[in-house]
């Protein structure tokens, strides 16, 4: 019996697991605090809280991603300044928008190897959430695409959308396992439908995919701390499924 | 011989094929313009196609899309009023944007009998493109999803596209046809790869779909007025691509 008896199919996240997003969003918002501190007190104005619930509001309407978080932006600087803030200053916080959406894409250290070592002994597939233009402008840069037999950019990460994709693959979830730094969107669905899990935490991870009820000692679940270890984590499971 | 020899499937565009689109971008368009209008004098100003302008300059940025969309306006606005314009009518535009996502899809008359009998006869596929999060919200009020074999949203619709949806349906263009209002996304695409097309004009077009080269009396293209005339032009063409 090999490995891959058990599990056939290994899915991975984009953002924050192959390449690095997070960052990106944090210096956006720590320039977007820049141009709002000649209009109020920041420390007052609690900029990054105010930002969020703006965000959280917008959120079943616009969805994931920079656009979405670049028209929110705008709305929370018009309400935190009220109304004060000129043109040209909402216009620099579009164009942090677009500076992030042309940000060059760049893999995690190790990953590539990572996933070359985990596609000999299994499908892969890249299951990504967001802007369906900018993620697929990533996949196209990060040089990772044709590793890749499937890429599902998905507008939501939950038990329903894993649900669909492993119904295209006419695979159970208990050959399926899931990688990612998201406990919310990537280990939580997958393991509530009975697949597993390879948590590998970033080191910034924006607060609403902290939402999340997972025990991270689940026993269909692994932790890594980086990329390296990932082959080992999916090499366990895979021995675990098949037992 | 049946007529679903020569053709098996049948791909519907989203917007403005199965519902009403783009009389909304028209309508928030004018109301942009109003909002303008206190600030330059509208006729010298050209703001609609100062505006286009921004929209193709962002095109290759941020997609297709209302928040696309919504974010050009307000670079256009900066750039019409020279950093004139206020943050409250700047936060307007926005609404403008917010407005459009929350719009009650409207069914064009007679389409869902019109996919209904083509449906009878043929596999059917949904190919809309744009906003995966606004798209998906639509396609699930529209009340047709169920009717759907499949529904692919994509960033971009040309030959590749289509090519890769072909494949996933392990399936030659020839015995492919594709229902659509834009001549440049719908229908110059899937002839230029062997297939069948059948063009149902919308009254009113978005500038950027107009650019195509095909001649709509093409062999393998029918045009119609109204879906109530698609299923005879599909069996049309399957008679001709069974003969």
């Amino acid at each position: 019996m090999t490995s891959n008896d058990g599990i056939r199919l290994v899915g991975f996240d984009g953002d924050d697991t192959l390449w690095r997003s997070e960052d990106y969003y944090h210096a956006a918002q720590a320039d977007f605090e820049r141009i709002l501190q000649s209009y109020v007190d920041l420390h007052d104005a609690r900029t990054h809280e105010r930002l969020y619930a703006v965000e959280m509001r917008n959120l079943t309407l616009f969805g994931y991603g920079v656009k979405s978080m670049t028209l929110s932006m705008v709305e929370a600087a018009v309400e935190i300044t009220g109304a004060r803030i000129s043109a040209t200053d909402l216009h620099r916080i579009v164009s942090l928008g677009k500076e992030l959406l042309q940000h060059p894409v760049e893999l995690l250290p190790g990953i590539r190897e990572a996933v070359e070592a985990i596609a000999r002994d299994h499908e892969i597939v890249l299951i990504t959430k967001g802007d369906l233009f900018h993620q697929e402008n990533k996949v196209r840069q990060s040089g990772l695409a044709d590793l890749f037999h499937r890429i599902e950019i998905v507008s939501e990460k939950d038990a329903s959308t894993y649900a669909r994709v492993l119904s295209e693959f006419d695979l159970p979830a208990s050959r399926f396992a899931m990688i990612g730094n998201s406990l919310r969107s990537d280990i939580a669905p997958v393991l509530e439908l009975g697949g597993w899990g390879v948590y590998m935490p970033y080191h910034v991870t924006w607060t609403h995919e902290t939402e999340a009820t997972v025990a991270d000692d689940a026993p269909r679940l692994r932790r890594v701390a980086e990329p390296s270890a990932l082959p080992a984590a999916v090499k366990s499971l895979a021995l675990h499924a098949a037992a």
